[in-house]
């Protein structure tokens, strides 16, 4: 966000964070203290802490981040020692190397499925919801023929391992802005919380979709030819 | 409506399409900025602004406009600059067409599986939810025994291209208060909102149904004499 | 309920319909109009109005019934002109044959799905939720190891029409607390409002259980020797 | 909790059981008064009643029990006669033989289906939820490239009945957090609550992820070697 809001605002990310974070427990995609979201503001970056149940989060658990990663303000509760979220650097990948505005990272069943079924990238196309998504060098939200490419890493045993390989896949495929963790989750990040927001939304969709019409028989990617 | 609400009746559209789109994203129906609902109330057509998160919509961020589809009242917030539905005139086929008094555009994945099971229509007769559907010609309820008939067109590029199509398809299937858009979703309306909001859910739920139906081997349409 | 309640307490019928109504929507029992509930305190019945939005009933559009099935308080709202639930005869063979304190009626895909897979009954054992539903001679709790039955009956063009074949249903099953319809949905009932609830819950999960156990090739009710 | 809350705290046990035992009966993991939860505080334990709709439970509904499982408050409610939970001996167990601070048992469907399609155990391996879990023997969260393994124990005509077998069944599995009790449900427990009900969330999320997997044909633990 380049407007400054106030700490009263909703959409201040104190308070925008704790309410993503209780949508997104309540879709199962960050269950059992699993998932995460960062948010940018200004030129600070907040971050959820680790390890707490997601639909639980308040406004003073919320760590403070500068550019450097470092943290300029920690959680203002004295009623708990909390750690910063593990998918730290993870989210610092998206702020740097495509200076994202908000990074949300989700333990979705859709997206552990998906990664299963796929070997090195998910692909699909021909549906109007890939629409919702944006290809991060043209800034331009993709066509309803083009195909929507979610590459895939290997997970590792500890989350801030994934570090390098994510940003070495982020490297392959600058155009996407997501990457799947195999039997993990997905990073999905985006230039405001919005896009982000709304691209984890399509990207989810799409992923759900795309399991349902595999147990139908369905095709993910037609040839253009046998779509009108 | 043909009776007048003040702007702060709970059914005055203003404050009617937040709530509808609200359930409509808890349902799946609108998430990642997709779907939209228009709402007439007098002689004036109130439409939700397009590329936004459909939750979020508020109030002050409905367009207003007359039956020429002229914009007589921009949303009153100040705070952004937002841009009409783009299926505004796809809205504007079921009210010239059909004189609806509302119409809504969902983007259900089971929409878009039932659109990739069929070819020209979605037939599905012999089960109770279909009473809850209106003959668009006759305005009588169907019956029970009846054929519920979905008639498909083809997506394209951009939204507002399907206007033609949808409209040839509308006349071609007067009795329909429905049209599916092939790997997208599915346009309803009805006299009233209420009429619309019945419609909307009854499909959803035959759709759904059908899905789950062929999944375990079962017809959509039997034969009137296997059917007691 | 033998207490008969102020109008004011939370669970009075005037209350308790719409609120339960709200929670069948939610459940997509009762969405497009469909499903209705009726309860009985002291000597009146409560029935909900007809082709209603189940989740928008307010405690004004209620009706009050005497044992004779004859309205003795219409709803008190001047707003709209209401329709009794076509479901009323139905509601009163439960409270006619089987002296029961509320009936509801649901239209849940589990209830269709699993009517298109049964001839003329519904059969389930060796589940724990069995123990929820109570057998209408004896009035106790099935066990763990008896077979949970619904019977099915046919469904007809009007719901009125299902009055006597479902009476006739229900004297052939004297200790079942529920009707399946084919093709429709299931009526049950029970001792007290908090009874029925347990039951429908009970069954509607069972069947829902049975549908994906089918899928996943899992019997319904094993040969007892076949469990430990 | 080793703190000891006042009574007005939403973390005190007559809040949160009511808070917990609706957010249960919303995922389906606790309908038609199944299921049940148990919060030990300081030296006491506080235990839901029996056979009451779950999500409708109040703060003066709640058991109080000591070390001894002897009743030292009942609960305030003078509107009802309340009767203890049938499952607190199997809370006991793992207040006992494991000093958990909280244990709670469900009925989700994910449970009855891995019942039915495990024989002595359910095991799944290489999915990052399963970091969620803790080894009861070293308290140590578990690797994603670890098993986790859920013993089941056959289900009997009284739930009090199953007490010998879970506390045979977890002398034999010391390190689970976990008892699936077959064609029934779970049990699960923690050193707090709050990772009791992480725990919880994570078993059945691979629970259901698990049921997914063999539908689309993929192996729950698979060999080392094909995962990188």
């Amino acid at each position: 966000m380049s407007v400054v809001l106030s700490e009263s605002h909703p959409e201040h990310p104190f308070n925008l964070i704790p309410e993503l974070c209780r949508k997104f427990f309540d879709l199962g995609w960050a269950t059992g203290t699993g998932g995460g979201i960062s948010i940018k503001m200004g030129d600070k970056y907040y971050v959820a802490p680790s390890g707490v149940q997601k639909e639980r989060i308040r406004p003073d658990e919320i760590f403070i981040l500068d550019a450097e990663q470092e943290v300029v303000e920690e959680p203002r509760t004295t009623e708990k020692k909390l750690k910063m979220s593990e998918c730290t650097p993870l989210f610092f990948n998206a702020y740097r190397m495509r200076n994202a505005g908000a990074c949300l990272h989700t333990h979705s069943q859709s997206c552990v499925l998906i990664s299963l079924l796929c070997d090195k990238e998910f692909r699909i196309s021909h549906i109007e919801m890939i629409k919702g998504v944006s290809n991060n060098v043209t800034k331009k939200a993709l066509g309803f023929r083009n195909s929507l490419v979610v590459p895939i890493i290997e997970n590792t045993d500890f989350e801030a391992d994934l570090t390098s390989s994510m940003a070495e896949c982020m490297k392959k495929y600058p155009e996407s802005c997501a990457v799947l963790v195999r039997r993990h989750g997905m990073y999905v990040w985006g230039d405001t919380w919005q896009k982000a927001k709304g691209a984890v939304e399509c990207i989810d969709y799409l992923m759900e979709l795309a399991i349902r019409m595999k147990s139908l028989g369905l095709e993910w990617e037609p040839q253009p030819k046998s779509v009108p």
